[in-house]
């Protein structure tokens, strides 16, 4: 079992994915694909006249402002636009996919943070409106009766509260909650930069490798939505998925250059 | 087996529908639900800048223009928010739905329209760019597959084409040809007026009982977006759907009153 992440930042070519992911799923692969929409999402919400907002929270992380506006907004992109979109793509290639949010049988279930402190202007503030949260539990027999039917899960958040709202996920976490779940081999994280960076955003600065032990020292290396990704892979990895890797998005057969171990290798 | 569609005009009380739902569901009824968004896929398309336009054919039925434009918008709203919207209402009512386009494990099948015959102005015009079509299989696996294993099927267009591009159909009759492949017993087609008129759109000429022998005469009857909804249930009962009620879509309780015989009934 491999889960793939591809990310919703611009550069990243959807095409070329859906085209690796055909051709290994042909091979015999079992695949779940799990994708972002964050680019779209920001044009989209702009053209709508509710301009994208980010807040860093007391512990650092970036996340989306996401009130009931955005939310809507987002699950307009993420379901309706890119996932299917992808879903398209991907029967095009052969592949019968099926689209899905963690809403979906909630398939992907946590709870809603009740208030969430950021930093502003130097300033720290309690958000109590955010509809944002942390997946806790996998509906994995949904996964698995799709899976054992032929068909492939094509995954984005929102995922569900336990209150029954949609909430704004992080991506990368949730690919990192589903191989968990799955018990998978591999996960793959494809963005618009060739691995994890010791110096972002200077590419020649590629970190090949990283220990398992040791993926948390290297969080000091990670910055920007580069950190949560890091998050996610360590989670993952403590938990029994035998690799990560952090690829390219952008160049042919991205999975395959991943698994082949071009990008940052976690294991 | 009831098929629910719900039309996507204003005034439809989504949540009314969704608790309605919930309650048949917990009293063991099973039941898909098909929807529409038409209302503010117009809306949506409108502030985006790719206003709404609609085409009548030569044969006279109205539909949306769907340029690839519009059907990336089209899906925002269909299959975004407006299916994700209610896929979060279930669930809040204790459902545990699944929302699925027709691109979604090829579950909407059909033929795209190579060249739609219009009337502009009066004069005859082809139009070759529309990504338009009519269903021709229903993936009774996959709808077997959740329902089977305790979960609610939330349908949308598009559907998808022999040759997988994404086509606009029309929701009412995606909901028929989803009845008969169910076998369903009835079909509930709920809309922003009490069923079909006899004048349009006085709410006291509702037509209360269609011999299905007679149903395609009431075409006559039929106006704007009901002519569709009424070759529909035609379709339908033609192949072996036991009843299609035309019900409102505004009111408590929508679906049981239609059942209970609230509306138009073609039996």
């Amino acid at each position: 079992m491999i889960v793939v992440k591809v990310g919703g930042s611009e550069g990243i070519n959807l095409q070329l994915v859906c085209q690796d992911i055909a051709s290994l799923v042909k091979e015999g692969k079992e695949l779940v694909l799990v994708h972002g929409g964050s680019h779209r999402t920001n044009e989209v919400a702009e053209k709508l006249g509710h301009p994208p907002q980010f807040v860093t929270s007391v512990s650092g992380f970036t996340s989306r402002r996401t009130d009931r506006e955005t939310l809507k907004i987002f699950e307009m992109v993420y379901c309706g636009e890119v996932n299917k979109g992808i879903v398209e793509m991907l029967q095009a290639e052969g592949v019968n996919a099926v689209g899905l949010s963690g809403l979906d049988g909630r398939l992907l279930e946590g709870r809603r943070k009740a208030a969430i402190k950021i930093i502003e202007n130097g300033r720290r503030r309690v958000l109590r409106d955010d509809y944002t949260g942390t997946i806790e539990r996998v509906n994995v027999h949904l996964l698995r009766l799709l899976l054992d039917n032929g068909y492939l899960p094509v995954v984005t958040p929102p995922a569900i509260s336990t209150e029954n709202e949609a909430i704004n996920v992080d991506g990368d976490r949730a690919a990192a909650r589903i191989a968990v779940a799955l018990k998978a081999e591999q996960l793959v994280i494809l963005s618009n930069i060739p691995g994890l960076l010791r110096a972002f955003p200077d590419e020649s600065t590629l970190i090949r490798h990283i220990k398992a032990s040791q993926v948390e020292e290297y969080m000091q290396h990670a910055q920007g939505r580069m950190r949560i990704k890091v998050l996610g892979a360590a989670e993952a990895i403590k938990q029994g998925v035998g690799q990560v890797i952090f690829g390219d998005g952008r160049i042919p057969s991205p999975v395959r250059a991943a698994l082949a171990g071009q990008g940052t290798v976690i294991s």
